[in-house]
């Protein structure tokens, strides 16, 4: 909230470390495309792949949201932790991450296989029954398309809005 | 969640009234812009005006979401209630609304002082502290952009994803 006279307190969050506990901690991203002059927003489930600095995601084999990526690659998102409103302040406390890449359909076999466990470990406590369910062979990786986020820039911020 | 074989259950919101339950009880969305072909998030505080079918937010009088409203007015938006994640499934428990629609600066003085009281009366119970704290006079509003968005096209969707 930027009223004059509004108590408000921001401050950046410049430590990759509190940048990555976030990530780390999320469970789902606003991503936004573009494609011409045509803004698209959409809401997933994600993995972080700590050592890529990488998101995953996996979808359906058709869809508006590769429409959108097969014009334009690059990509804009967030990820909010609502610490809850703040009577009185016309204001909600929160943590987010707005981060800009490169986002693109993964192809190769091998890297859909560590971007599904990267997914799973991310998401669940114990991946071992969700795989055993859905993914029993190769064949079922064909039914499934992975997305990826390549991270290049990340900004932080705390406070109230 | 798009695996074949996941439990997915997802339907759309089609009823008029839910959707606008969603938007009168939601506190803060996520919005889309796009300049030439780069695509930008922001996520704001706003408030819906049920008859104008149209949200306020307000901002500083600079940012870079006021440089890409000046390019491009069209906006997608979204507003996501989450109902907690459900283990095992790899998925969250949601409902969700994108919406479509104009993104604009209002400059007349009474919108934005109609605007405002949209925004405090969605926002907080009792809007007379905070209004009477920060907007003592006319000279007031001019430290306040406040934005609008009329929306054009909406839909929603409950599941997990």
């Amino acid at each position: 909230m930027h009223i004059h006279h509004m108590t408000r307190k921001e401050r950046e969050i410049k430590d990759p470390q509190i940048q990555n506990n976030i990530l780390k901690n999320g469970k789902f991203t606003t991503i936004g495309l573009c494609r011409d002059k045509e803004p698209y927003v959409v809401t997933l489930s994600y993995g972080y792949d700590e050592l890529q600095h990488a998101l995953y995601f996996h979808a359906a084999n058709k869809g508006l949201k590769l429409d959108f990526i097969q014009e334009n690659q690059a990509v804009c998102g967030t990820i909010i932790e609502d610490l809850g409103y703040l009577k009185d302040e016309c204001a909600h406390a929160y943590r987010s991450l707005v981060y800009r890449g490169k986002i693109s359909i993964v192809k190769d076999l091998q890297e859909k296989k560590e971007g599904m466990e990267v997914l799973f470990h991310h998401l669940e406590e114990d991946p071992d029954p969700i795989r055993d369910r859905t993914l029993k062979n190769d064949a079922a990786y064909n039914r499934v398309t992975m997305i990826k986020i390549e991270i290049d820039h990340i900004s932080g911020k705390e406070g109230y809005d």
